[in-house]
């Protein structure tokens, strides 16, 4: 569709009118609501309902008590058709042909750059799942933790492992991260751990997939219709602590290594606005069983990029390239699974993917993996070196998709600073 | 305090007037709201703020509106010294001393039977964390599965091991539970799963504890304020398909063996009221580190019973009475340690103890262990036998402390019935 809209969109914006992820932002003036991205700039969906703009969106019922909340649950539990309508009639608003733009006082209302906004979580997180699905991620994993020739766990072929992880210390792109102290082992032949902030503050590269609608206890979500009750994704950096981790995760799996911090991207994209960049999955083999045969392609082709600006540094560099549609067990897969068994998801529930990393060195989701467990150092500029993450690092998560048709769709900032752990010991 | 209702409450009730646990309940009459247990009846805590009852309580600002609500999560934010002066107040309501006895009028409003309430989950659950605080339970474990010598994880003294269960399923009592279907392996030498209900499903008796008050992000609760921040406590049915989660658990931990659900009893009885009834814990060698290091007696001695009315049969049954006295890492221990890497804990967070067994066969806390993995059948009346659940099965959890003084501090009913798996496979 050759859409444009009035509003100028450079051509790497992340946000042009092919997108309009959604996100709930706040300004001096304005409380927390909900907005969606085009350009540099934020379409106020609570003061475009106020104006009656989206009145007549079919099962979009009162707009203005929707969006004028200071998350998207409300909004993601109308189901996937209001999704879609509601989205395309935001683009008709924002495009070139409609009379809008020329409403300056109106636009004055609606309008809000980005530079002037805070972002928020987009929504109230019930449960957060994270799923460990890229093959090449647990690959390396397991040849690191267990040798070549056992690197995959026998189930990991017949079903996306996942465990259940802490909402609370989800937060939103932008805040910052305390490294968390824990017990650790100091050396593997004396099994008696010392207690000191982490030495392995690791990152891990995921994509976040937000539940819409649920289902109810006992009931299922079947796999041909799973598209229909995901909103959309985010990014997900799933910091962790990988001395506390590898002492605490035999037998219930990780912890402390992991609850001390997740952070998110502010905007969710929509599964229609990726529609355009869904490829054929890996094969599977062996075949999985019938619960989680996928009937439609489901893997999705976005770039992913790890960027890192050490303490002394003053630039970002680029540290990993991956992409998501190496993940070997996709994300309506990932949803037949979670509910197979009759547990209810909930609008605004979050799952991510697991680590995505790709098949070669340099598309790896880790430093655990990029360093090799800390046997390499990664080079920065003017001689800076890293294994895993010191006080002050910044890392910025991205992702984007480029279309055939020269726009991007895009994810914004995954970002987060370390700061020292507030406690000595 | 030799304290005493003019509301009767027989000898063995759980709820004497030295208990006044909090929970929400309803009536056909009375949408959600805040009430306490007193005999068998429930003291409206909404009519009794609106009746001006509660109105000079210390730091309890707006009693109407804190009651008014269908959770407790904001009375639970506003701290133990309010808790406290608020429960006082109500014991001073309900003394046989106090005036609101001749008040039929008033009374008729304030007082509902239990009998006529429905009672609801007693907070919004944000995060639900599971420990493995019993050694004889995780002994048990690590005999069946890794055989006596390292039947504990080297882990295992040195830390409360704990996962982050799922938040969606957890069930108020009485609410059935359906049977989950998964992927299990058939034969250990073939690792290749096939997909049927579960055939060993079970249960496991745990007591859960609310936070009230939490902590911000990257601080920690240091141990000896711990029982600061701790509402209360309920019993816990953790159920588990052992055989979903056998297949699943390497190397994440429990994920669908464990979320198709999870019951707890309505009413969150107080530390203040369990005070009583602490005793020293078992002597912990090696010794904990110092985040982990005790300062005040943490143990609780509460009589567990697990009841179990097989299908076929009419009553309940005793298969198993052991004790929370046992249980190594205390709730302060376990607080300390979920903060300890900068975790937040909300208001309305529940964690809970891990399966509770005793010493002595008898006193275990899952079927799992009464039945030593299947082999020994447990004998109910008229030639009824179980080794795990099936449909039609009810399980009722019991939990009481008798005092000296002649009362019993209760925590009432913790029961849930087994519903067929709603699907063939
Ligand atoms: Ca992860
Ligand atoms: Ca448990
Ligand atoms: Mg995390
Ligand atoms: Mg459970
Ligand atoms: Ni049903």
């Amino acid at each position: 569709m050759s859409l444009k809209s009035f509003i100028s969109v450079p051509k790497d914006s992340h946000f042009p009118i092919q997108n309009i992820p959604f996100g709930v932002f706040s300004t001096a003036e304005k409380s927390p609501r909900v907005g969606v991205a085009i350009g540099d700039q934020i379409l106020d969906l609570y003061e475009v309902s106020s104006a009656g703009l989206l009145d007549n969106v079919k099962g979009l019922k009162d707009p203005k008590a929707v969006f004028g909340q200071s998350t998207l649950n409300t909004f993601m539990s109308l189901g996937r058709p209001v999704w879609r309508s509601t989205r395309s009639a935001i683009q008709e608003l924002l495009s070139e042909k409609n009379q809008l733009k020329d409403n300056s006082q109106l636009l004055g209302r609606v309008l809000v750059p980005q530079s002037k906004s805070r972002m928020h979580l987009p929504a109230k997180i019930g449960d957060y799942t994270d799923f460990y699905s890229s093959r090449e991620h647990a690959t390396n994993v397991g040849i690191m933790f267990r040798g070549k020739d056992n690197a995959l766990q026998p189930n990991w072929l017949h079903l996306p492992v996942g465990y259940h992880g802490r909402s609370s210390s989800i937060v939103v792109s932008g805040t910052d991260i305390h490294r968390p102290a824990g017990q650790r082992l100091l050396s593997k032949d004396k099994p008696v751990p010392s207690f000191a902030p982490s030495a392995r503050l690791d990152i891990e590269l995921e994509v976040g997939w937000f539940v819409g609608t649920g289902n109810e206890p006992g009931q299922r979500i079947d796999i041909k219709n799973a598209k229909e009750h995901i909103f959309g994704m985010v990014l997900v950096n799933d910091w962790s602590a990988r001395d506390i981790q590898a002492w605490e995760y035999v037998p219930l799996g990780p912890f402390l290594g992991k609850n001390f911090g997740t952070t998110i991207s502010p905007w969710i994209v929509t599964l229609d606005a990726l529609e355009e960049f869904v490829v054929q999955g890996p094969t599977q083999s062996p075949e999985p069983l019938a619960y989680l045969k996928e009937t439609v392609p489901s893997a999705y082709d976005v770039k992913l990029e790890v960027h890192i600006k050490p303490a002394e540094s003053t630039k970002f560099q680029t540290v990993s390239e991956s992409n998501m549609k190496y993940m070997y067990w996709s994300i309506t897969q990932q949803l037949a699974h979670h509910t197979v068994g009759g547990c209810n998801m909930q609008p605004g529930d979050m799952c991510a993917t697991g680590t995505l990393s790709g098949p070669e060195p340099g598309s790896y989701g880790s430093l655990l993996e990029i360093t090799w467990s800390g046997a390499n150092k990664i080079p920065f500029d003017n001689g800076v070196e890293r294994l895993f993450l010191q006080d002050g690092d910044e890392v910025n998560l991205v992702g984007y998709c480029d279309s055939a048709s020269g726009y991007r769709i895009g994810f914004g900032n995954c970002q987060g600073k370390i700061l020292p752990c507030p406690y000595s010991a």
